[in-house]
């Protein structure tokens, strides 16, 4: 039994102890190895550090990096005043009844409202000016659509497929990292919600449970993908994939390759000034686990040799790229994705791309699996999306906010709307089936004088495009 | 003689009493068969329902509806305590004169203050974010007008036609459900004041008066059409297309297209969650009578059966279907609608749609009559939307508003103040007739990058326009 | 000696007095002569009218239309309470430093506080809802001017020339009516401040003094135009016309055609309730003079046969006009303008007329003068106009707003501190005479795609280019 | 020993004192040769104007000027009232930590609150409505950027060339002057600086202190450029620049073209009217020492007579004028740049500029150096003009805010948060080195229609495309 009193005594560098769910651990030979750098640590150094290293941690991820002879001992109740902890999120306000939200923007009022202020910054956090994170929801307003009508609209399918798998919703759970900052319940509510809609969810790399605690209580049939990050550490790395091989129902690797380097985050550095400053330490550069030497070539050898399942590449901002995607036959699907805003600011939005390619390479869109996610809100958005060819959407901070405004039930009410207003929209545009959405449905002149012209823009200069040119057209 | 308490018990679905002008009748079968939903009645459950029944259904309509043993007896006067009711809106507010508002815009303010909560909800209300309806408004201000100067404007005539009619006005009133609810004159104050101008009116549906009681008082050439919902229930849409056959100044048959399915009215929603809290009961399903099945050759060999009268149809949104529309020849004109942004928001609006057309199918023009609504605010939106080819433009929630803001005295201010910026305008253009009105007075440019492109929008995809093509010109 | 009480009595249609200046006038008789309405002198009558009607009526007026006998006497001073008089809004607010207002805007903001609010409704309202007036101004900030550099620019001469007479600036006064409303000197207070500058002047045929009055004090070579609205009252037109033929300083007639019919300005109708209310006088309908007959052939001829001084027509509004313009060899130069905004709501500004110009009939510029107004406020914006072809430019409420500050030396500071702008523009572009402003100095590609495009806008339907067409270029 | 009350007789033209540090000097005779007006001095005539004088003088220039006669004597501290001083800025706030500042808007925000309402209204101003100075920022939030992705991004070097010389980040110090305003370590601080990064630094030909001063502690291949505005006092200016060439550090001539004449600064001519009014003088007219009659063959033979070094053009804001610069052999380069919106309203950013001479003149990319300055906020920013084509970007206020929140500390911040967010966007974008950003990684498809284009704008009339033409490609 060791009482707060002796834990506080163990606060640097040279000895740095810290109490974890009532046990006392011995963390000096860890701090340089913390993937999220040795001030997170030290912040917490002869503290009880549970409610902060809860939410973002997976449980049981401490017996896998400490020694054994780490734990010192049990934590006395009696000793040592309490820490001041920060209560999880969920418990806090009196619960606004989630029938009562009509739309996405409500839930993320309500979450606001619930999240610590920690999770608001890191989830609503995004680089710079946020002006891609605007520009990603915006862009779908600037979007007409072109109802069709006198057709029988009685039947709505929102049903469809991706990499050959059948999904119940062409709306899907974007890899976001540690979800039981939003609700304890965490990665594993999300996938309850989901089991509901039969809809696909993308496990986040940093999701803040194992996969295995994620997939427990899926149903036959419900979709799984597990989104990769690089790591510096290539073994770790190598372990991860071969641990996510022996799970049945995660389908497909998601490889992100759109924050190889951390965008610039404002809120969430705040916060962290903020905390750092609140437990007296003092900036310590933040440790970047992800491997940024990533090319085409040499990591996807490298990939297929550690696992069978399928590729799809997230993060894809060009057609460029999108072309060269689909010369991989490894490669079976992309993500258009701009990291929600929060990699780099001023970037085109996945609807940019998607007019691109139609202009530049549309044959992608026959060899690959586009899906898209960033700045969707409306079912007019997810038909949008899927007119220009996406073959599904993904939430990310809507599914935490869905989460944090109510666990479990939180986020199945944020799919409910999405998936009503989609119907919704599907009928009165005159269609049945999602395969059904063309562009016949939807006016984009309003956007097309933004989407990149190598003839116009690249005057005088000689062309960069490498894979495909409009002059095909 | 039955006095309130006694009515108060009866409030369940096993036992459903209400009191409608002091009678009471026990509703418990006819539960189920409300084209409104049974969950509308049981908010009202043992109560007197007078005041939110009255405003939203025709005079008469009660005995249609229930057998002669649901009526119970009359309501004990001295018993009970009196119901909290709501005052009809139009007795509310000390009256504002209505020479003193000078535009549109001042009327609604008006009407927003004397309607009930519901009743502005119901009016106001659009689908998701409301971008369609204020769409609807804008687009005119982007369109510049080109007066021609040095040229006689002494005479200015109104007049025009629709159908070979003659009309006073080129504005006519669109159909809008439950003007009762703005004031208890209801569509029959309508037509009244749309006697003194000699203008259109199209009869919703959903009148809160029989169309009988509409006409009743019209004067000779004054027109009226009527609105077609295509009931789930044929039987009865046949018994109402045949009692409209019956009526001499109903000249045609408006059938509706735009609404096959109900679009999400956040703040109607809002307006019914509250009812439904005071009146303790929770969320029953809304019920939608509206047939979703029609098509084209279907639903008007079915209509050419019931009716002779020319049939226009409401709600074309795209040219595909304008072009379509102008090959059945019982088709006589076409109205383009967005349903006042209440159906699918960020739809194209009826400015955007004649652009279309004068690109796609211009030959329309000279097959079909167009007339549009949505947005209509000003004379210049007027004198805009007719030298685009529209014969007539469409009021709708204008109507309502003049109606809540005074009564037929209140309507035909609207009507009066949009006459006279109409006629002002249309001498300002130089010209003196309605048909003297061509692009030549309009600049359209602002919003011609906004027009619906299949040769650039579908680059590298097979095209979706079936029935002509801009390659024409 | 009439007594106030005495003079009470006779407030009626049938025997209506006033006073003016002291003296009492019978004036029943002369009701239904009144160009402005009966209902403005009911609005006074059996009061002292002094205030209202000394600043918007030349002094000398009286006489030309009253009959001898309608004077009655002089108003004994002692007898009746004292009128309460509005007082010459000059003399109300504490003087501003007049060197200290840097810009327009400012000079605007002291003329608010200084004027009447009837002189403010009247002078600052525009139709509708003010977006021809907003746009007049803001068109200006959407052309970029490009600067050359490395030329010599200790020069800048600001004098220019105007149906070849020499005048200082390439800024004139437009014509706006009833100056006295500002400040006590009126337009010839405007003429002084002219006069310093060389500057041209458009008499208003409105003016609140008599053309003599206001070229009283001019100086050799200063040059003015006078402003002809031809009445329906053929002869009181032609009286005025040999009236001004008999000016030398008059130098032109400026024919105005942009307001045959009155257009909706809604401060200025407010402000008129306001008054009829206090005045317990009911909304008589507006009087309105004008002819509105006028055409081409017929209006010229018969203005030729009145006056041989240079005509020039104000208020064209489209490129087809402009060319007609040029066919008649009497009129010698157009003014582009929309009445300041306050005819027709929504209509183009006047430079996209220069530039409709440029487009359809460029060489209009070679056999017209063309200058313009509305929305100058900075020296940019001139230098733009000229830049364009315009010959010079416009101020109207700029002016008045000048006059209502600070009287003479409020218009002089206004001439100074748009002059001053504008070298300093010449300037910094690297061009020293008004008449090398060229298109090489500004860049309009923001505004192009406002431009009217008869090929664009009018696919499918018959051209309505009468005059000229883009198709030579 | 004089007392500061003998020195208040001295406060007229006749007879005008002044104590500066300490010392009584009699500058009457000098009133009419100071370049910055006498009634700057007349405003602190019988005063001590060392608070005024000291930050915006160089040390020792008061010996260059005065006459040894004038220094009277040593001032009396006990003597006298104090001087109602106004504290050097940084002394005033209590210190924000630097390095909570996260943007270069953090830092203009404690630079606001420290500055002097004298030096913020110097600073922060710029001309007219401030229109460019916006735009001058807005312009690259245009721009969208286009990530590609599985590029190895581990290294990230920001170094480069101009002239020929390596400096350490494409970020450059625009000339801007009188830094002492800011903080007493002025322009040597700004120096010093630039030295922990190898970045380059123009110094304003109106600094406050003198070149030899600036330059004293650079290190070995720091870069320094000196910029020169022609006075009308020739043999001044030859005097600097011969002073000039004696500095090894300094390593080329930045002659500035910009600004002939002075553009309109109304927050400074407030300030300055305040400043007046609180020393009881009246407007004085402002003197501008520069000459206007600058051209190109004779200034630059002048320049040429005078100077080895290489020259550059700051001020270019055309293709054209670009292009003729490409013709003058002695002109290694060019800066695209309007002033900081100081000069001229409603003028092209050097983004324009940069589109300009794509399309018209790319040839001249190869031949001379190009660098922008103005607006500069962001990373991104800086990599938007780099792959427009650009060397490097300055930045002028940006820097002397970044004195201002903390002297050389504050611009180290300023520079590294810069250089940070470049080197992040370059990885994101996927280039290793500045000379790898290329058109490709931009997309300017959004301001394409802003750019000028005389075959479209200028129809119908005789073009002014002096020395190169978009014919060309």
């Amino acid at each position: 039994m060791i009482n707060l009193l002796e834990v506080a005594k163990h606060s640097s560098a040279d000895s740095c102890w810290v109490v974890l769910h009532g046990r006392v651990y011995d963390v000096t030979d860890f701090l340089n190895d913390h993937p999220g750098g040795s001030a997170a640590i030290m912040a917490l150094a002869g503290k009880d550090a549970t409610e902060v290293y809860d939410p973002i941690h997976p449980p049981g991820l401490l017996e896998q990096y400490l020694k054994p002879e780490a734990y010192l001992g049990v934590l006395s109740k009696t000793a040592g005043q309490p820490v001041d902890c920060q209560l999880p999120s969920a418990c806090k306000s009196p619960d606004v009844s989630l029938s009562s939200l009509l739309n996405l923007a409500e839930i993320e009022q309500v979450a606001k409202s619930k999240l610590s202020s920690k999770g608001w910054a890191y989830y609503s956090s995004a680089t710079d000016d946020n002006i891609t994170k605007m520009n990603n929801h915006l862009i779908y307003q600037s979007i007409l659509l072109r109802p069709r009508v006198f057709i029988d609209c009685r039947e709505c399918n929102l049903s469809t497929e991706f990499l050959g798998l059948k999904i119940g919703l062409p709306i899907y759970i974007s890899p976001a990292a540690m979800a039981r900052l939003a609700h304890p319940v965490g990665e594993a509510g999300i996938a309850a919600a989901c089991r509901r809609f039969q809809a696909m969810q993308i496990i986040s790399h940093n999701a803040s449970m194992t996969p295995q605690q994620i997939v427990a209580n899926s149903q036959p049939g419900q979709v799984f993908g597990w989104q990769l990050y690089c790591l510096k550490d290539v073994q770790q790395s190598e372990r991860r994939i071969a641990e996510i091989n022996s799970i049945d129902s995660v389908k497909f690797i998601c490889l992100t390759l759109d924050a190889p380097f951390p965008g610039k985050r404002e809120i969430e550095e705040r916060q962290k000034m903020e905390e750092m400053r609140a437990a007296g330490v003092h900036g310590a550069p933040q440790v970047w686990g992800t491997d940024a030497s990533l090319t085409w070539e040499k990591t996807l050898q490298w990939l297929r040799r550690h696992t069978s399942l399928p590729v799809i590449l997230k993060g894809i901002q060009t057609y460029e790229d999108a072309a060269l995607a689909a010369k991989y036959p490894q490669v079976r699907g992309i993500v258009l994705s701009n990291h929600g805003g929060r990699a780099l600011d001023t970037v085109s939005t996945p609807v940019h791309v998607l007019l691109e390619m139609r202009w530049y390479c549309p044959e992608v869109f026959d060899k690959l699996d586009i899906i898209v996610d960033g700045g969707i809100m409306r079912g007019t958005d997810v038909v949008k999306a899927l007119a220009l060819g996406a073959k599904a959407v993904g939430i990310g901070r809507a599914a935490l906010y869905g989460l944090a405004a109510g666990g479990q039930e939180g986020v199945e009410r944020t799919l409910q709307i999405l998936a009503d207003e989609t119907a919704t929209a599907m009928r009165l545009l005159g269609v049945r089936r999602v395969d059904q959405l063309s562009l016949q449905h939807i006016n984009t002149r309003g956007i097309e004088s933004q989407i990149f012209d190598s003839d116009t823009v690249i005057r005088g200069s000689s062309s960069s495009s490498e894979t495909c040119s409009k002059a095909k057209f």
